[in-house]
């Protein structure tokens, strides 16, 4: 996935040169440019402060609006790429009578529809125009098949040992109707309307072939909001995702990614990802104070530095005790369980979504945190770490992990073919 | 409402400043040079494409975080700001027992928090530091009283008859438990984590003196996801807030606000605000082709322009007709309908959300608009116009109005004061 500034904004014109198959990038300063010497002005959705909802003042198109994430690549887009401020999660389930042939059709103009609007321009079909006049806003569509896909569609032969069911846990209250699904897709981007344009026109490929099974929305911070260098907050207000490994690791490609030599061989460049639905009990979790908390984690809440000293990166010095000759970081925090350096070289990609569903009738938020992560193997990935979770973690007396899934998201189409291709016509 | 951009970020240090009652404004300058000169990077909460979710690059915080509204001022915000890109709209009931006293302590203790979330700073108390690390974000938090407050807290001479409750209309479906509330909180922002932190802390603050009876979350588009000059897009996919009156409008002061003379008295400089959530019947919508969506509602879909020509904002030719003799506008167009000028003076200021809760058991996705509109009287804004449309509008077999509500909306607090106290302490 090759970093792009190319700002493609959905334009009048977009349809007809995308029809024909070109690029309808513009570029930033082009659009810019009109903006300044025609003297036109953003209107309401330009969300300036102090203005009313009539045009008043310019917001230019900026990189929240021009990033672009490539479709085309050795990997799916969405999976290094940074947070996204909206996703989407949704599973499907083939439709009765909907088999191979159809799954293949359908994953050709999945990826199709991604490719384009991914690049800034209308879906290919009956476009809803929801998203015209946005740039690609760093939209990312991923595509996965979950276990049951194989047996539809006569594939079991082609089913990799690594989509498995995942072990029962003993903290699980999984909800199976919001849980599995044959087919998976992961949108993301800085600005909802594309979001949700791009989860329509993906609902609207799906046609007879299948249909929705569970979808779940999501969010994270949006680009510009915030100056701090530290890693994403979520809605218990901790830090998560220090720990995550970073691309400039040596490991980095080996632990996230099937290797090209992998099996089955249609996996090659793919990954893993395991999605939970895991509800924080706000209100329990609330209750306790900041110091409380942070023996829970075993990080300071201000700043998620170890509760031993320095900042979010420091490593935890975890055989240091206190006056009384007590760990400073609890033997049941949680950040001491899942320290990537004590999981035998297993690894995931935490990549997540906040989640706010609104409040069950006694006013319990239904909020929490799509937990979505990414490894080459799930055995050595989410499985180790959250058996040892399931054990002895402070924190899971504050979560509730609702639904789970887990899929096969092959390696990224290159130009000319669909994603799953290598299966699905292999 | 004055515009400003005080970057006023929530630092580690900002709680014991802001228990002083100091501000913590830090100038963007500083925070920039702060993070440039450390070579301090910002993480996964970024959110820019192409670079994995470990600190990788600086994003530094912009406008979308640091713009600021105020809290203190002649009317309350969020009602004539620019559309956010994230909104929660939230009723509470009095709880048993619950009366005019406990009222008053809940909105000073409301407009306490709302004082401090909006210029950045932790809640008074038990800060869930969700919204740490951010700017203001833009947030406002707005509050109204519905019509059986008024009852409930022995208040009923004070309650404006224009609070009575609104005519049915025939293409009403209603759902009561989604409607009305003694108490309306309108939070808005452009970053996701920011809306939901006050959302939060203002559920908090009700603590046993109300309960949530309805909450919607809405979202609009990212500020700088498109450099195009016009009005936000629905999820229709239609231009949608041309007509609004603009602040500059001669007349918009008095359209939108009830003047310093009005009644009763502790309504001064506030404003009745009417939220229906309207649920959009995109199965059918988007079996339409574009010339027919067209055809319902008067205007271009690309650029939201009149059928008679020109661009969003040209006048409509009501008069003008086709070859056949037709009007071009047809006389069932959304547009015509609802044309300013034949409402008799007749103005409402339209702040929308658009909303997404995710796909009915048979794949009809519940989403739409959250429409909330502005006006000194709903008498002469909301309920005539609807009753237009309710007669004739061809746009009414795309839409269903799922929820209603009406609350008025006191003028803006003075310093020292909570929003509301006139009423409660008058």
């Amino acid at each position: 996935m090759t970093e792009q500034s190319i700002p493609a904004a959905r334009t009048p014109e977009a349809p007809a040169n995308a029809a024909r198959g070109e690029a309808v990038g513009v570029s930033r300063r082009t659009l810019l440019g009109t903006a300044g010497a025609t003297g036109l002005v953003l209107g309401a959705a330009g969300g300036a402060i102090g203005r009313a909802t009539a045009p008043a003042q310019a917001t230019p198109l900026t990189s929240v609006g021009s990033d672009r994430a490539m479709f085309h690549g050795k990997h799916q887009p969405g999976i290094t790429e940074g947070l996204q401020a909206c996703g989407h999660l949704v599973a499907f389930d083939l439709a009765a009578g909907a088999g191979r042939a159809e799954a293949a059709a359908l994953l050709r103009r999945w990826s199709a529809t991604a490719e384009r609007l991914m690049a800034g321009e209308p879906a290919p079909h009956d476009d809803t125009a929801v998203a015209r006049d946005a740039g690609p806003s760093s939209l990312t569509v991923t595509f996965g098949f979950g276990h049951d896909f194989f047996s539809r569609t006569g594939l079991e032969k082609q089913r990799p040992t690594a989509l498995d069911p995942l072990p029962a846990f003993s903290s699980d209250r999984l909800d199976k109707a919001r849980s599995d699904g044959h087919l998976f897709v992961q949108i993301g981007a800085n600005d909802a309307l594309v979001a949700f344009h791009a989860l329509r026109a993906i609902q609207k490929d799906a046609g007879s072939a299948a249909r929705v099974r569970w979808q779940v929305n999501g969010f994270n911070r949006t680009p510009g909001a915030t100056a701090h260098p530290m890693t994403a907050r979520n809605l218990m207000g901790q830090i998560d995702g220090t720990g995550n490994p970073k691309p400039t690791d040596a490991a980095f490609e080996q632990q996230i990614f099937v290797p090209a030599s992998g099996e089955p061989a249609w996996m090659a460049h793919g990954s893993y990802a395991v999605v939970r639905r895991i509800r924080m009990l706000l209100d329990d979790w609330e209750k306790l104070s900041t110091a409380a908390q942070e023996q829970v984690i075993g990080r300071r809440k201000a700043d998620g530095a170890p509760l031993t000293g320095g900042g979010e990166t420091s490593p935890m010095e975890l055989d240091k005790t206190d006056a009384r000759g007590e760990y400073v970081i609890p033997l049941t925090a949680h950040a001491r369980i899942t320290r990537p350096d004590k999981n035998g070289g297993a690894a995931m990609l935490r990549r997540p979504f906040s989640y706010h569903d609104g409040f069950d009738a006694d006013g319990t938020p239904d909020a929490g945190l799509l937990f979505v992560c990414w490894q080459a193997d799930p055995l050595r990935g989410f499985v180790p770490v959250q058996r040892k979770l399931d054990r002895g973690d402070a924190l899971s007396r504050f979560i509730r992990h609702e639904a789970s899934a887990l899929f096969a998201v092959p390696g990224g189409a290159s130009k000319g073919e669909y994603v799953g291709q290598r299966l699905l016509e292999g």
